[in-house]
C-alpha cells in the first residue's frame, strides 16, 4: 500500500534505480499557490551530498511537475510530480545479485516478492522518503494558505550519545539549517558533526532523535477511534525505515512516566498537544528514535553511504507530519456546513 | 473514523453511558471456529473490578453475538456483537454536566464536536477498547486455525519506577495472568500491586510500560511502504488513550541506540523482528509506555478509577496487534494465487 | 466489504434468520437531531406485509438505538442501530439444508464460503436492505439539516408491461405513499395493483423500474474521477440485488441516444442534473430496472415472498441516493477552509 | 478521488493539455511478465487518429514506464507510467478561456474549482481514459498469469439506430477489431461507419451501446455487500464520462424484464453470469449505453473531434473491467490460507 491518507493523499511510486520515484497528490483543493521552484527548495534540504557529513552519492533530485499545477496554482486535480534517478552506477550493486546486505531488508524482501531488484535497496531504499518531501510540501503550501499561524518545526536533537539541550520555543526552519547537523544547540552541534565525520572515516554510522514542535493546530483536530492524531502520527512516522520509537510529548516524557499521576498531571505540556488523542491547542511535540544506519563502509563504495541519516531525515519527518495534518485537517472540515 | 484495517476490518461503536458498545469484524473467513465464551474469556481478561487493584466500577461486561456466527463457526459474513451497560449512574456524573475533568479531554471533545455526553467519558472513555477485545479475539480465532504456531503474548513490564526482568522466552498469556499484575517478574511484581494500592488508598496513579513479544510471524508480512507492518502497530498502538510511546525492537533498544552501527548492527536481535518494515522471521517484540490515568481520586467517586490501567491494558494491547496481524495476513494472502 | 462511504460511511451487519441486522453509521456530524421514531417511520415504508400487495412474512422491524445519539441529537460519535428478527420460523426452512433455491444465490454463496446459514438467504436476503434504510434515514436527517432545499423522491414507473407517465414536478414522498404500489400515476396503478395480486395468487412475479428524481443538489458535487456522482450512484444501485439496469437521465433517455448529437444535446434536461461525472444544478433523474423476484410460490410457504419488490425497494433507493449524496457533501465540504 | 479499488489500485493523474498524463497501479505482485510493448499495444487500440472515423487530433500516444518493472517482470511494487501531451496547440483553446463549451462539464467545473485550465477539457477530458487503459493492461498481464482461461471482450452493438446482432460465442478482441467500427456484426458495420462519416462531415455525433462479455470467471467473485461484482462493475463503467446507462444481462434483458418471473427466471443466460451480486461461473454480459460526444464542428477546430466515441471506447471498458476483477480476485484470496 503506497497510498497515504484518507482525503489528502499522497501516492509514491520508484525504486532507487529505476528510471524516476514520483508522488502523486490527491486532495489538494484549487488555487493553492505552488511552484518547481518550491518542490525543489524542498528536495535540496533532503538531497545526498548537501553537506560534508552526508553520504557522497551525487543526486541532484532534479523535479518535474507533470500534471496539477497550471499558472502557478493548483488546478485541484492530482499534482504528480516526479525525479529521475542519474546516478544509477549498477556496476556498484553486482555483487549484490547474490549477495544480501548485512543489516537491510534484502533476504525479507527476496523471500516475500521472489523476484526482486538486485541493483539496489530498490523500494527500502530511503530514496524513497524523496516523493514523501514532495508530498509534504504540497501539504505545506495548502496549510500555508488555509492555517498562515501553523508551523511545524523539526531537528536534530541526539547522535550517539551526544544530547541537545531541548530549544527556545519561536525555533524556525532557518534556524535549524544554520548548521549541518540540523540540531540547534550550539554548545553540542559542533561535536556532532565531528562525531559524524569520524564515524564516516571510521565507516561506522550513527543514531539518535528527532524531535518535532509543531504549533497553531487546530483544537481538536484528529478522529476518534482509529484515526486519532496520535494515532495517524505514529502510522506516518512508523512508515519511515530508519525510525525505532516515537515518544508524543515534551522532550523528557520517558522520564515523567515514572511519576505518580498526581505529579505527571500537574504540568500542561506533559500532553504534547494531544488529550483524547486530539489536538489540544498547545503545541505538539514529538520524538522519533533513530537507528545508526546499516550502510557501513565495507559494504558500500567511495562514501556512498550516510554515517547519519537524521539530518537528511528532518524534512522528511516535517513532510509526514504535515501530510497528517492536511488529511486530518479536511476530515474536520468534511463535518462542517459551508456550501 | 472507527473502522481499522483493509481487509480485516473493525468498526467499533458506543459511549460509556450509552445503551451500549459494540464491534463489527468484517473480513473474516467463513468457517473459523468461534462461540460467545470465547469473546468472554477475552472481555473477561478486560473487565474492571477483575482484582483488587483495578477500579471498583462493576460491570459485568456480558457479550452477545447478533450475526455472522451459525452452528459455533464464522460465516464469513460480519460478526457483530455487543455489551450492553449496566452500571450508568449517571447521577455520578451530573456535575460534568457544567464542568471538565483536569486531565481528561472533556474541553477538547467539547471543544470540536460542541453537543457533548456529559454523562461520562462517552467516545473517550476506556471502555470503548472493549470493542478491540471483542475484534482482537475474533482476529485471534481466525489466526489459531490458519497460523497454529503464532503466539502474542503482552505483559507489564514497568509500574511506576518498578522495572521488571526480561522474562525468558516461552511466556504464555497463562503465566501472566497469574497475577494480577499482568507482570511476569516474580522478584517485582508484588511491589508492584503493593505500589498499586499505595495510589488507589492515596487517591493518585501510575503509569509504566506494557512489553508485547509476538513469535510465529510469516517471513515478509506487511505492506510497503505506508502499510508496513511497522506502521500499521504503531497506529494500532497510538491509538489506545493511555499509550504515549512506541519502541520497535528488544526492550533495552532506546540505551542501544546510543551505539555506532557496527555495535548496534551486530546482533540480529535488534531489529525486533522487523527489517525494512516487514516481519524478518524473528521474534517481534514491542514497548509501549503508558502515562499515569488521569482520573485521580478526587474527580472519581467511590473507587471508581483505574490506579494503575496497565494490568486490564494487556488484552487490549494484544487485542490490536492481533487486528494489525490478521490484516496484513490477508494483504499478502491477496497476492498470491490460490482459486 | 460491508462498508460504504469514504467519510459517510454505513457498516451493516445481520442475517435474515439470525438474531438481528443492524447498522453502523460512522461520520455523521454531532448535534443533527434524530429519534428512534424518526428510524421507525422509514422502516416502516419498507416494512413487509405493510398492504395486500407484499409477502405475508409479517416483521414488526422495532429499531433501537445502540450508540451515537444523545437528548434527540446526534454526538458525532458512531451510530449504531438494531432489529431483531422475531419471525425466524427456520423449520419453514429446513429442506433448504441440503437443496438449492432455483433463481437464487445459493449455489454461488455456497461454492464461495463453503459454510452457509441454509436458515434463509442469509446475508443475500432482502432483508439486508433495512439496514440501508437506517442508513439512508441517518444521512437524510442530516442532509435536512444542511440542505433544508434537498428533495429526494422515488416511485415506481414501471411494473411488468404496465409503464407510468413521468409524474410532474413537485411530486413527495407523501404523493408516493398514497398508493401501496408506490406509483403515482393514477391511471395506471390500479391495474398494477391488480397485476401484482394476480402475481400473487398465481405463485408468479413482476419486474419493472422505480425512477428516481434528486432536487436541489450543490453544483459540482461529485469526486472526479473514480467518485463521480455518477459513478458512486452506480455503485450504490448497484449493490441492491434486484436492480438489473441503472440509466442516469430523463426518463425517455434510452430512446433519445438513437438521435445525433445536436438532437440530443439541444434539450438541457438530457443530462439528468449530471455533466462531467457531477451535479449540474438542474435536477438529477435516475431509473433503475428490477428483474422480478425469484422467489416463486412453489419455492415459498404460505405467501411468504413479494410478487413485486418495487413497492418496498422504493425507500431504499431513496437511503442508497442519500447515502451519497452525504459522503459526497462532506468530501466537498472538507477542501473548503472553515475552521 | 483518482485511485481506484481497495487492493489491485489506479491512480491517474494528468489534464489533456498538460505535461503529462499517467498511472500508477498499486498491488500487482511481483513476477508478471510485463514490457513497454504491452502498454503500448492496448494505447494504440485507443488513440485518437487510428481510422478515419475518430478524431484528427493526432497524438502518438507513446508511454514510457517510470518503476515497478524491471527484466520485463513487475517489482511487485507501484508501477507508474506516463505519457507525454505532444499536440497542445493551445492557441485553439484561447477563446474557451471565457467561453463554456455547450453539453460539456466547463461551466460545473468552473463553478465547483473556480480556478479552471482552460487550455481544454483538462481533466474532464476523454483523454483521462488512457491511463485506465494503462492500469486495465496491466490488470490483465496480471490476470493471464493467474487465470489463462479468463477472457474480456467488449464491440459495438449500436450506433445511432443502427443495431447489430449479437455475436457468436468464441468472439475475440481480434476479431472486433477487424473493423474500425469495432463491431462484429458484418451486416451492419459497413452501415455504422457510413453513418459515423456523414456526422463527421455534418458535424454531428453519434451515440449507441458497447456490450461486454467476460468467461472464465472464477465462482462467487465479488464482496458483499457493497463491494459486490455488480455493484463495482457499476461504479468502474459509472466513472466513464460518456456513459449514461449500465444493464447486467443478455443484450436483451431490458425487454425481458417485462416477463412474469416464472418466464424470466426459466432461462439460465438471464442473470448475466451474476447471482446475488457474485460470479456465478456463466459468461458476464454486460451492456453501456453512450450519448453521442457534446465536441461538434462547430466548437471545434478541424475535425479535432469524435463523431462517435465507441469504437475508441472499446478498450477503456475492457479495462476498467479488468480492473474490478483484478481487485477482487485479490480480495477474494486474502481470505484463502495459503502461506
Amino acid at each position: 500500500m503506497n497510498t497515504f491518507g484518507v482525503l489528502f493523499r499522497l501516492t509514491t511510486f520508484g525504486e532507487s534505480h529505476g528510471p524516476a520515484l514520483g508522488a502523486v497528490i490527491d486532495g489538494c483543493p484549487a488555487g493553492v499557490p505552488l511552484t518547481t521552484a518550491m518542490l525543489q527548495a524542498a528536495l535540496d534540504r533532503r538531497r545526498p551530498g548537501q553537506s560534508a557529513i552526508t553520504t557522497a552519492r551525487a543526486e541532484p533530485d532534479q523535479v518535474e511537475i507533470l500534471s496539477g499545477v497550471f499558472e502557478d496554482k493548483t488546478l485541484g486535480t492530482p499534482l504528480a510530480a516526479i525525479v529521475r534517478n542519474t546516478n544509477q552506477r549498477s556496476g556498484d550493486y553486482e555483487k549484490l545479485k547474490t549477495q544480501d546486505r548485512p543489516g537491510h531488508a534484502d533476504a525479507v524482501w527476496r523471500e516475500r516478492y521472489k523476484h526482486r531488484d538486485h541493483r539496489g535497496g530498490g523500494r527500502t531504499s530511503g530514496r524513497e522518503t524523496l516523493c514523501r518531501v514532495i508530498g509534504g510540501t504540497v501539504a505545506e503550501a495548502y496549510l500555508a494558505r488555509d492555517f498562515p499561524q501553523l508551523s511545524t518545526v523539526a531537528w536534530v536533537s541526539q547522535v550517539g550519545n551526544l544530547v541537545a539541550e531541548v530549544p527556545a520555543p519561536g525555533l524556525t526552519r532557518a534556524m535549524v539549517d544554520e548548521h549541518p547537523t540540523r540540531c540547534a544547540d550550539r554548545a553540542v552541534r559542533e561535536a556532532m558533526s565531528q562525531r559524524i565525520l569520524e564515524a564516516k572515516e571510521a565507516g561506522d554510522s550513527l543514531g539518535g532523535s528527532i524531535d518535532i514542535r509543531v504549533e497553531g493546530l487546530p483544537v481538536g483536530l484528529g478522529e476518534p477511534i482509529f484515526g486519532k492524531l496520535k494515532a495517524l502520527i505514529a502510522q506516518a512516522l512508523g512508515s519511515v525505515g530508519a525510525i525505532t520509537g516515537v515518544v508524543w510529548g515534551p522532550p523528557d516524557l520517558l522520564a515523567r512516566i515514572e511519576q505518580p499521576g498526581s505529579v505527571f498531571h500537574s504540568r500542561k505540556d506533559t500532553y504534547g498537544g494531544i488529550q483524547g488523542g486530539l489536538a489540544n491547542g498547545e503545541p505538539m511535540q514529538l520524538r522519533a528514535f533513530f537507528k545508526p544506519p546499516a550502510t557501513l563502509a565495507e559494504h558500500a563504495k567511495g562514501g556512498r553511504h550516510d554515517p547519519c541519516i537524521m539530518p537528511r531525515a528532518v524534512p522528511v519527518l516535517e513532510s509526514m507530519v504535515s501530510l497528517v495534518i492536511a488529511d486530518l485537517v479536511q476530515q474536520m472540515n468534511a463535518r462542517h456546513h459551508t456550501l
